[in-house]
């Protein structure tokens, strides 16, 4: 898959400044993310659930009431790829629906 | 709620010979899930949520593909109450629904 190479720290530094709320954590994105209540953040999760079988690319997550932490990296590659950039920017689109 | 009584260690015990794959961890209901692939696993995940909010008691959980860990406490009480041994049986029974 073309874009499943990993990403140098340049520019996974330069990804995230696109990314608002992400972060680097373990050598993988990571956010968390906070919604209104439980409906919402499973609401939440089950959209990017969709999306995730949809690219054949899932995230790692943990989720407690309102509150979802998420760490994305591609496993083929050892780090971050930019399915893993992709995979962050639609969860923040995302994540939208759901918040005020 | 009638049933959010702390339980103590050996209401615990008694409980978790009833409730196969769970096991005490950090004070905690605990048990992995794991599933035939990501589909199944969320699959897994969106039925404990639903009856979660019926119920009004919610799991902690961590999901990475296929795999489900869990994690049952009631806050109220600062320990494990029925509500969690009540959660932790349906969580059986609803993962047989997508296991084999």
């Amino acid at each position: 898959m073309a874009d499943a190479r990993k990403l140098t720290e340049a520019e996974i530094k330069e990804a995230l400044e696109t990314l608002a709320g992400w972060e680097l954590r373990d050598g993988k994105l990571g956010r968390d993310f906070e919604f209104a209540d439980f409906v919402q953040a499973f609401g939440f999760m089950a959209s990017c659930a969709t999306y995730a079988e949809q690219v054949g690319h899932h995230p790692e997550w943990f989720n407690v009431y309102r509150k979802v932490r998420v760490a994305l990296s591609t496993h083929d590659v050892g780090g971050i790829s930019q399915r893993d950039v992709a995979m962050a920017s639609k969860m923040n689109e995302l994540a939208a629906n759901f918040q005020g």
